[in-house]
């Protein structure tokens, strides 16, 4: 099973099955955030290093930042961004755009091993992303779709995944480097869309053993009591076979400690009982 | 797949894979509650008619009962405790007990179709509780687990499993009224054991497909923050294919709801959205 690394100047996060499931921090990202968006378009950084601060707080391994809004160039501020952080947390950052000129200006600037979110199996994000893993020697978040869209059965979604760990291995990138999204959507729109989900974590563990990530949260979209249902999906995920999850961590944070305890995941259960007292002592206070 | 049928007079429960997974209340047992086995002991059941209600209430499907605890003559109260419980609710019974005479008095009174909870592989309990199941046309719940105690491979589990129903066949039990126990143990006693529950339960799945049951909240015994645990770990057993699970309604029926959405298992979120309304409801009064 591949193991893949990730590094700030002082964090170093190991990414891999059997290990505790490394936690993305998602909180960093303007979309249906109004008050965040104005702050970037006004370049305004002070929000998103608080959101940062916050997620490390609640037990993020890694942080993901997004800055993509309309009215804001990426390509300028995504950088600016990954320093204000980097200045703020010191653990490693993943830089999420869709834009691969400000992937580029972002792994310019940023000191460690990145994490890129995200290459999808289409032509032209290989074409444009695999290049920029390769140079700047980051890993990569790879979406199991591509120019046609999601596909609805998960053995065409491991067919995807397959396609992007050949045409990276094909360019020199280690395969550990490829982190499999297999992609979680609302389940409230498509019953059926769950099951799939967890089904492509089970193959790609099965068939490809590259470590797996999820944006699990869309699971929940348009239902009432979002975390419940949240929670367990993470669990289901995670003992699937995702090794990563990319959530809020001051939601999912002890979901996410819970599972790794019941699959041994957590020598002596250190982890689980720390944060329990943790959480414990801040509901007495 | 197998599809197994419990019945009260008034109430049919349908276990099965891709069903709502079926919650057994597990609360009428006098094991580790001062007060219900004195009260037992005593000859009085309205503790158990209470608790009886109130896992209804909270979403139980099906009731569990055991009495067995010193000073206690199973095979005089079980029977009787049986007909209070029918007096007092309306969905069907699980008798627990581990003797089979008493097993037998509480089949003799109940009118419908029974669950017996349990036999397992050794050639005693085999002996004397297939019988029963064949005599009083009972589902019955079958233990992984033989004279030898229970196997850590879970290979091993699925060859008890086997062996218990093919011996139910042997006799004229068709094998869906085998519901097998991939049994649960507490995690922090021995961390590997959660990982070997779910490959049991994958296994058993994907072999023999009949149902599968566990007892789920041993494994957090000794932990803190048992329901988290428990929580995260009904989500992964009822994914892994657990269609029915042992556990306290009141605690456990908000996160089965939540896993069965995800798999798909609940018509248009019907029941989901219908517990949290009420739920809900609640806390607002």
């Amino acid at each position: 099973m591949a193991k893949t690394r990730i590094a700030s100047i002082k964090k170093e996060v190991i990414i891999g099955h059997g290990l505790p499931t490394v936690l993305i921090g998602e909180r960093i990202n303007p979309a249906g955030k109004k008050k965040m968006a104005d702050a970037l378009r006004a370049g305004n950084l002070d929000i998103i290093c608080a959101e940062a601060l916050s997620q490390v707080n609640a037990g993020a391994d890694i942080i993901d930042i997004a800055v993509g809004t309309f009215g804001v160039d990426e390509k300028d501020l995504l950088p600016k961004a990954v320093q204000a952080v980097m200045r703020t947390v010191d653990v490693p950052l993943c830089f999420d755009s869709a834009k691969p000129e400000a992937l580029k200006t972002a792994l310019k600037v940023y000191q460690g091993k990145a994490l890129i979110n995200s290459v999808n199996g289409g032509a032209k994000s290989l074409d444009y992303v695999l290049p920029l893993v390769k140079e700047y020697g980051a890993a990569v978040i790879g979406l199991t779709q591509d120019e046609q869209g999601i596909p609805a059965d998960p053995d065409r979604r491991v067919v995807i995944a397959q396609k992007i760990i050949e045409r990276a291995e094909g360019m020199g990138i280690p395969r550990e480097e490829i982190i499999i999204d297999c992609l979680a959507s609302a389940v409230g729109a498509d019953q059926g869309s769950g099951l799939i989900t967890l089904e492509t974590i089970r193959k790609v563990k099965a068939t490809i053993g590259v470590n797996i990530t999820l944006g699990a949260s869309n699971v929940s979209f348009g239902m009432p009591g979002r975390d419940l249902i949240n929670n367990a999906f993470i669990s289901a995920a995670i003992s699937a076979g995702a090794t990563s999850l990319i959530v809020d961590a001051s939601k999912a944070h002890t979901a996410i400690l819970a599972m790794d305890f019941i699959l041994g995941q957590d020598q002596r259960a250190r982890r689980y009982t720390e944060n329990y007292r943790t959480t414990h002592k801040k509901k007495l206070q």
